[in-house]
């Protein structure tokens, strides 16, 4: 059974299988010292710039909030979108490791530099909790981008006001295709001081990286994000079956394979969607997601074969997801089933 | 490259890495919903008692913050004792996920009633955070077992004073090894409330599980502890890959051939180390860990070719550990190395 | 010097510091076991009902995080306005000691029904902060009264989704004087659970209390509550100098005549700002604040002599608070001079 | 009534109340940018030398926790005795607010530099909670005082490991009369970081102030603990009425007078308990506190008059404290009574 419901439905990619299998051998220092989470993190480096220092942790709230605990004081607050993964599904975990949230309008899940300059209120007033962070989605929440430009825009004025930038990457690889840019091009380059570094939803088993760019962050990373990750209850012990797959993903660019039959699928969804009357598309296509509202009638026996989540519950907006194991056959038949109930 | 240094040292037994793979077809719920977690928690309920509530997390440090976190307000405390896992090797986990720690003396690893009751002090005294957990590690940290008495007998002081009881099982199944009984009747039958239930020392590629015995806190889990799980970023994903290792791991009770091979393998190198004089054995062997006064002049040598750990740095108490995959020919080459620097 | 500025800035009414030096003889218990925390509590209970329970601590943002901390787990979130004391003005403390907020669109400070209606989503959802409170600020940070309907629709409709009504009554008195009715007709008889009642700002020196109204929770607050404010740093040593300022406050209904004063003079000066063209009253005035447009060039030479805030520095709305210790003739000296600004 | 139970059982020194009345006039900025505060920190200044940052907050828990939060990361640790009031009589407060305690085994209440250096151990293991801060109580709880060596080793020790010295002074005043010596003398010249200096056991109707000494620490300060405190819900609104209590305290060093009372009233009940031959003095009296052993049956007889606290239960060693209040007659009286008790 398959159907467009997440990316974190699927299972593992075959590569990625491999290399964790491959590393199965023998006996390695646990806690991140072996030679797998070495590599892993020299490939980082290669990706994202010589001064990425890399932590690996079990999941994607995991790296969104140690990420914050790390770059804020705990009565600090974090500039976010009100669609924000962090805002709306991690069960106040934000608030729990790292400190409030100021959660704020958005356009088609992006933050605008407008938006934020509106948000930045009150500095040294003790009795509001002063923004240290602007946390970005990339891709976002609704499947668009960020350009290298807004991206841009955003860091240079964050910085000229002592705030970090923090991007939450589940997915960052499928913005690529759609920016056709590198990693570093698209983060590193533009400032970004830290990136969720995302691998379940991309093809691992499990497994994230919280990517320290920072330069000066980076020097000083070793000090307290080993212990904010310790403490969090985020340190693997077997580090090498995380690493072995990220070594995978990163070599000989697998990622690049991944998110683009991700995003290949996702547009070939959305073509067939166009077709059909009575179906809207909501939202511009710029990575894995489809947005589009789909008559309330037909939802419920699409989902017989093919799960979906409906995104909001008045509109029936629908969110159809494509992942690396997505096949051609299936959009087709899915679009055929659409098309039947259109007629 | 192996030695004796963890049980987290290893790789994945064969067997839970077959179940893995197995698993990984097609498309599965996200979250736990999955028919591999339906089966595992069934197994789970086999073993412990019908009313066992299972909730899978990733490490060993979350199953255990995670259940306190659920056995006591913020403002409580947990008896514990001054060696355990919970004060001194999770940097502080306990206090920041749940409440504080009241630490106190043990007897090769365990608590005894009396430092237990000695302990229970200032009831009701606003002033004085208040003890609601005892905390027990089986097998504890010096490798020693409670017996069922003892279980029995600090379970029933504890419930006749409003405190719960929690294991820290990260190697559970090895006591079953030393005690010779089955779960349910070291756990559920004595009345411990909550057991963290380790798989990643045991073979496993990753995983621990919270299980819930106590039936009336086990009703009530489902409206508290999935909350609890997901703020804490120990909500898996694909959950199924933990699952399937689980199920694996219960049926046909693979969990009794893997905690026999170490322990008989910790038994064979306890029975060499013995014959060497040089050498005191410091603590009972009761499961797969081995205590033993080794001359400072050995160790740099030895730890060449078999990593262990030295516990005291003053006395140099060493602690060596067997695993799944501990083989004899290793344990007689280790002995035999001892025996040739005893020459 | 005087001025608009805010309630807090008055000092001690004379019969409460009356009161204050009265019990300052011989010795008193300590930590709310003396003769003056009984009878204060005492005459709590005259005003909200015999089921009462009070718990005396030091300031306001104490009294509502401490509420919240009991009402909530810490994993679920309070709904409030997004102008409420508690988002805006306490430096993040409610996420620091109690969880998550999920801050509202308000009507002139106030939440309606029909904005919590849309707000409770994702009920039973693990990845969303499940709602366990309505915090409503009693009157408004906007000077403005929910009606006695207004607050039974909210507690009748919250109860029935198993949520909890908190009142941040920081200056509840002055409510009193606009809905003519008594503090048990506004709070306990319409269902309000717990109560942040405020004395700072009402001329007390200093102290709050947190009224436990519901009778379910008042029992069982004995058991939750005084822990929680201790390990919260909100116990009093020597909580009889709270505690018979409160009994002089409460006693003879003192309160009535201190916020009857400050009301009548707010009055004063919204008649007398009416008068003049130039200036926009912003906000209906059911307590003791004005709020107005001023011209943004009047400001300043206003403030030379009487201080207020600048409520919105975009429009230039103010603030204009008056206290238990403003004079009519300091109103009226005030509006003749924003007369001669305005010739 | 009046007794030896402790020293916040006093009132109000009058020299003290006649401070807080004499501020009562008209309006004050809220929030500690008042002319009292200013007033009252330059005085600081003038007893802990220039570069001491003073915040005032309500109570001595508030001190000591957010001195420590400001002190250290929240996977830091704190070294402290297992008798301070930081580690039985906080309620887990610091726990909460700041990290992990390690409580140390003392002497006469006291930690020594042998037991600091033995628990300081696995630095840079990510596993164990680093130490930041060691937290001395001057007098101890046990009313000995360390001496100016005693202190001068443990900062210089500290510091070379990078560690913070703290001082929990809720009485400090009281140690000046034992060692002979200026504040200054006892703290800023010795290298303490911080200071926790009490009011409220020492005639203030409340309030207490968080001391930063460490020039480096001060200058940063201001971007820091203001923001703690008034999350932590400890900046007071009328501040003034805290800071003219202090400014009345040091002005004329009212604290001389106050502490060389309670002092010599302690040496006099000394003096007397030492002449009966069944009551044991069980600790040297370094300042207003008398520890002895009384038999069991006269404990009674005795509190029915003159309240004191029995400390251990199982020895009956008691302690006496004495205040600014406490009168020759009284201890007199206390005297004869146990004398005809001891016939």
């Amino acid at each position: 059974m398959k159907g467009f419901g997440s990316d974190n439905h699927s299972g593992i990619h075959p590569e990625l299988l491999r290399a964790l299998i491959e590393s199965n051998t023998d006996h390695a220092p646990s806690y991140g010292t072996d030679v797998y989470s070495e590599k892993a993190s020299a490939l980082f480096k290669k990706e994202f710039g010589p001064q990425t220092e890399t932590y690996f942790v079990f999941n994607g709230t995991a790296a969104n909030v140690l990420a914050l605990r790390f770059l804020m004081k705990r009565h600090e607050a974090v500039l976010c979108s009100n669609v924000s993964h962090l805002n709306v599904d991690e069960c106040g975990a934000p608030e729990f490791f790292a400190g409030k949230l100021i959660p704020l309008p958005h356009d088609q899940g992006k933050l605008t530099l407008s938006i934020l300059k509106e948000a930045l209120i009150r500095q040294g007033d003790q009795h509001f909790s002063q923004a240290r962070v602007v946390s970005l989605t990339q891709p976002t929440e609704y499947g668009t981008c960020y350009s290298l430009n807004e991206i841009k825009e955003i860091t240079t004025w964050a910085h000229s006001n002592h705030l970090y930038v923090h991007i939450d990457g589940a997915r960052l690889a499928n913005a690529l295709q759609f920016l056709d840019c590198t990693y570093k091009e698209m983060t590193t380059d533009l400032g970004v001081d830290v990136v969720s570094f995302g691998g379940t939803k991309n093809g691992l088993m499990m497994g994230e990286a919280i990517l320290v760019l920072n330069t000066e962050l980076a020097k000083g990373a070793h000090q307290q994000l080993k212990y904010i990750r310790k403490q969090s209850a985020q340190l693997p012990s077997k580090t090498r079956f995380i690493a072995a797959q990220f070594s995978s993903y990163l070599d000989h660019q697998l990622y690049l394979q991944i998110s683009h039959h991700a995003c290949e699928m996702a547009e070939r969804l959305l073509q067939g969607l166009k077709q059909i009357p009575q179906v809207r598309i909501t939202c511009e296509r710029q990575s894995n997601a489809v947005f589009a509202m789909i008559p309330q009638a037909w939802v419920k026996p699409l989902r017989e074969k093919y799960f979906f989540y409906v995104w909001d519950e008045k509109t029936f907006e629908c969110r159809l997801m494509t992942s690396w194991d997505t096949t051609t056959a299936e959009v087709d038949e899915f679009i055929h089933r659409v098309q039947q109930l259109a007629r």
